[in-house]
C-alpha cells in the first residue's frame, strides 16, 4: 500500500465539520472561521521512544495525542474546530494504521475536531505531529499573563495521576494495589480529557490560565514569569485521587507538584470570583481546588502546614535538559 | 540548554506579523483571519536519512522545509501568514539551531510567514515538520478538481532540476560540466522557490491546480483524478533549463516528468484565457509553459512528435511505496 491509497483508506472518512470548505485531498484544507472569533493554534510532538513505549496500542497513541493538544485549546479558553496530521511510520503496517486511525477519528469527534488534512512520511521510527486549530470569541483567549496578586490559584481534576500510571508501567505496582486503581491511573496516563467545557464555561472570570503537562511548579513557573508575579502553593491542598494515595502515598506530593502530564488546568482568579468558578465546575462534577495565591513578590513558594519546604524557583521539566544535562 | 531557554534564544524573535494576536511562548498562538477571507492550512514533514542527509546544512534544512510548505499555499492560490514549527532533535546543539532558526525566520520573511508557534522535543534522529497558514479571498482557493476538456496544461519554471541537483550530490556529476551548472541544479533542490506572487496573479483564470512535489506525471495524475478528466502531455515542450540539458541530456526528459520536488505549479486554464496567462506570467518574468490539455477521456498520454510515447496512467512517486515494494 502506498502513500495516496494509505492516506484515501485510513484519513479520507474524516468528517465534514463546521468551516470545513475543503478537507483532506486536496493540497491543503480549506477553512473559514466566523466572524467575531479568532484563530488559536497549537502544535505538539510524540517521539517513539522518548514520550512512548515503541509497543504502545495504536489507540493509545492516538488519543494521547488528540488529548494533549487539545489540552493546549483548554488553557486558552478556545473550542477545538480542526486537526492536521503529520505521522512518520517505518512502514504502512495495515492493522497499525486502521487501530490508529479508527481512534484518531473517535477522539476528534468526541473533543469537535474535523480531520482536515496531513503528511505521512516513511522514517526509521514512528513519530506524531498533531497541529489543532480552536476558535476563541475575539480579545477572550486566556493567556499565561495576567495574574494579579491576590489572585486564588485553581488547578482542576487531580494532580500526579498520570505519572502514577507511567510508574505501574515502568515497575511492578505494590502487591496490595487494587487492580481497579492501576486501571484508573493508568487510564490517567494514556488517555489526556482536556478541560474544554470547564475552560469554556469560566472565560470570563480567569486571569491567566496554563495547562499541566510539565509538572505544576514548572507551569505555574511559566505563567508567574509571563506575569511578572510569584505565588504561594499549599502543599496539603495539591489534590490527590484515592488511587494514587493508596498505591504511592510516598510520592503522590511530589509527583502532585512535579509529574508532568496531567493536562489539567491551572487558572488564577481574583478573589470575588472564586466562588462563582467553584460553583461552575461543581455543576459539571469536574474537581477545582484553590491550592494557593499569587504574590505580589515573585518567587514560588511551598509551604505546609504553614511552614516554607521549598522556597525557590525550580526549573520545569525540560525535555533537552532531562537526560543530557 | 533546556528547552525552554532554547525556544527563547531561538525562536522567541520570531516576527510580529498582521493578524498575529499572541505569538510564540503561550500554551498556543491566537491568530485573526481578516473578514472576508479563508484560511488555508497545510502540514509537511522532513526526516532524515529519508529526505536529507544527516550533514545537510541546517540553513538548507530550513529553506527546504518552509519553501515546500509554501509551495502547497502557491497551488491553492493562497498567501502565506504563520507558520508553527515541530522540531525533533538528537541534542541542542548550538552553532546548528542558530543556522537553523536564523535561515528559518529570514526565509519566513522573505515569504511572508510569521513563526508563531512550535514545540521542540528530544529524539533519536532530526524530524522537521513545518504547519503553514495562508489566507484566500473567500471562494478563490484553488483546487485539483475543476479541470475541463479543452483546458491547456501550463507548468511554471523550469522541470527535473532538483532532480538533477540531486544528482550531483549522490555520483560525481559529469567530468565536462560547469560549475554554475551544478551549482544551478542544486540551488534548485535545496531552495524550492515557491510560486506565490505568480499564482495570487493567476488567481481567477485558473480551472485547477496542483503544486509539483511527486513529479508531473503523479501530480497531474492526482489533478486528473481529482476532476475525473485525461490529459494529453507533449514531451517535447517540457520547459527544460540549459543547466539540465548539458549536465544530464539523457535523462533530463524522464526526470521532468518524474523527477519530484520542483515545486512548480501546474495549472489548466480555458483557451481563452491561456494568452492573458502567458502575459502575465512575462510580465513578472517567470516562465509559464503550455504542455498539452485536458481532455475528456481519462487516462494520461505522453505523445512525443505526435506519438504516443506513454499510453497509461503511471503512479506517482510515494513515500512507503517507494522503498518497500
Amino acid at each position: 500500500m502506498g502513500e495516496f491509497e494509505l492516506i484515501r483508506r485510513y484519513f479520507m472518512p474524516a468528517q465534514v465539520g463546521a468551516g470545513v470548505v475543503t478537507g483532506v485531498g486536496d493540497d491543503g484544507a480549506v477553512l473559514e472561521v466566523p466572524p467575531g472569533q479568532q484563530l488559536v493554534v497549537s502544535i505538539d510532538t510524540l517521539v517513539e521512544g522518548v514520550h512512548f513505549l515503541p509497543d504502545t496500542a495504536p489507540a493509545r497513541l492516538a488519543e494521547r495525542l488528540v488529548g494533549a493538544a487539545a489540552s493546549d485549546l483548554a488553557a486558552m479558553a478556545a473550542t477545538p474546530a480542526w486537526l492536521t496530521l503529520a505521522l512518520t511510520l517505518p512502514q504502512a503496517d495495515e492493522p497499525w494504521l486502521e487501530a490508529f486511525s479508527g481512534a484518531l477519528l473517535r477522539r476528534c469527534d468526541e473533543l469537535g475536531f474535523a480531520l482536515v488534512g496531513g503528511d505521512t512520511t516513511r522514517g526509521p521510527l514512528c513519530v506524531l505531529s498533531a497541529q489543532v486549530h480552536g476558535l476563541v470569541p475575539s480579545g477572550r483567549a486566556w493567556r499565561r499573563r495576567g495574574a494579579l496578586a491576590g489572585d486564588r490559584i485553581l488547578v482542576s481534576g487531580t494532580l500526579g495521576d498520570s505519572r502514577g500510571g507511567l510508574e505501574t508501567l515502568l515497575h511492578p505496582p505494590p502487591p496490595a494495589a487494587e487492580p481497579a486503581a492501576i486501571a484508573q491511573l493508568r487510564q490517567r496516563f494514556y488517555r489526556p480529557e482536556p478541560r474544554l467545557e470547564l475552560a469554556q464555561r469560566l472565560r470570563e472570570h480567569v486571569h491567566a490560565a496554563i495547562d499541566l503537562s510539565d509538572g505544576l511548579l514548572g507551569d505555574l513557573g511559566h505563567l508567574l514569569e509571563a506575569s511578572a508575579v510569584g505565588a504561594r502553593l499549599q502543599a496539603d491542598r495539591l489534590p490527590l485521587s484515592p488511587a494514587l494515595q493508596q498505591l504511592y502515598p510516598q510520592q503522590a506530593q511530589a509527583w502532585a507538584l512535579a509529574g508532568g502530564e496531567d493536562f489539567e488546568l491551572c487558572l488564577t482568579v481574583p478573589p470575588e470570583r472564586l466562588s462563582r468558578c467553584l460553583d461552575t465546575a461543581r455543576a459539571l462534577a469536574i474537581p477545582l481546588t484553590e491550592v494557593g495565591e499569587i504574590t505580589a513578590a515573585t518567587g514560588l513558594q511551598v509551604v505546609r502546614a504553614g511552614a516554607t519546604v521549598l522556597g525557590a524557583l525550580p526549573s520545569s521539566w525540560d525535555h533537552f535538559r532531562s537526560k543530557n544535562e
